[in-house]
């Protein structure tokens, strides 16, 4: 399948090189083709500097966040928050018109300190705002709840007993959404939770406040929660 | 263990209940007692007009949210998070001070509709407003994630394989909440996580947005969340 990743940073190029890993057509977006391909130093002190990555992973085509829109038919928003709508324009509404976008942002906002809250909260989410304003994409809020090593393994924490939520307007998208985190990451159906349409977004956006509090407890980003009853 | 519980709603009447059947001395606290107690109607549908609550549970005094406040060696905040500072002023911070507050509250707000949103969140919230406004009293968040019947008797749900959060500030407050969840309700100390200050509690009040969801996609209130890593 044809992949657009939008996002070059840990969850974008962690889901590039496992999709790719498996075959798939996978092309990885930035604003800046060029000045991504000449990166010199590591964004962060964990990563590589973007042409050290893409030598290990030259099966993932690297191209503008439209080129990347276009090439998709499933588009992954894998950019902070903080950014999304402005890069999905610079996507391009129509290029991204008809397709599954799968939502992963968090809106963090990091200017008065840390931890980060969120650029919006409560009374919306970045989810519902990237809806409002590409009404013919199919957005599906999903997996911004664990960090990227989860997301494409979750069989590698508590042997995979543990939960992931989805919220979308669109019932059919909602269900491919499933099956791909079946089929690409090896999330069983059962855990798996649709929360229900968009608006329900804001449940696990403002889950954000609480998984940065227990990040900073347990000294690890590497859990999730599993909701019991 | 003389105990104050402030707020005669479903927490305030399911914690009475139960702590005075394990023999606490406790009194349960409102605004106006002699209204309270002409009650006629229940509350809500699910609940009993007070004074058949209370025949059924003799040994609860009932006082102002004054008398509630002297009478607790430890005091329980268990109203509805967006009267909380009302209550809590009426109650009397001469009161309060040097007294452990467990802080149950949510701060809903279903003006805009439902689900509600909160009145606080995200760059702030209610335990914080009230450590602030009562800085001689050590206020303590917790259980506010789980609905009242979860609060009491986690045991009954999962084989009590569950957490529960707790912020403040005070250490020495933090050790004896958790050891008081312990003996009143059942919580194992492996199940209280110590998220940090009170500042902390802006995750657990705002996973409320998620918890009001999967109230819904669940059709249930009796539920919670285990961390596993």
């Amino acid at each position: 399948m044809k992949i657009g990743i939008l996002g070059t940073g840990m969850v974008g190029r962690t889901l590039s090189e496992h999709l790719g890993s498996l075959g798939e057509d996978v092309m990885i977006g930035t604003r800046d083709v060029e000045s991504t391909l000449a990166q010199t130093e590591a964004p962060r002190p964990w990563m590589q500097a973007f042409p050290e990555w893409h030598r290990a992973n030259p099966a993932v085509r690297v191209g503008t966040f439209a080129d990347t829109a276009v090439h998709g038919e499933v588009v992954i928003n894998a950019t902070a928050g903080a950014v999304s709508l402005d890069v999905l324009r610079e996507a391009g509404e129509e290029n991204l018109a008809g397709k599954i976008l799968l939502e992963l942002s968090n809106p963090l906002d990091a200017s008065s300190g840390m931890p980060p809250s969120l650029t919006v909260a409560n009374t919306d989410s970045i989810a519902e705002q990237i809806q409002r304003a590409f009404p013919a994409t199919k957005v599906v809020k999903t997996l911004n709840t664990v960090n990227a090593s989860v997301m494409v393994d979750p069989g590698a924490l508590n042997h995979g007993d543990h939960d992931i939520f989805m919220s979308g307007d669109d019932p059919d998208s909602k269900a491919e959404v499933a099956r791909l985190l079946g089929e690409w990451f090896g999330w069983a159906p059962e855990h798996v939770i649709d929360l229900g349409d968009i608006t329900t977004a804001r449940g696990p956006e403002m889950y954000l406040a609480l998984w940065l509090r227990l990040m900073s407890s347990r000294g690890t980003a590497t859990f999730n929660v599993k909701v019991v009853g």
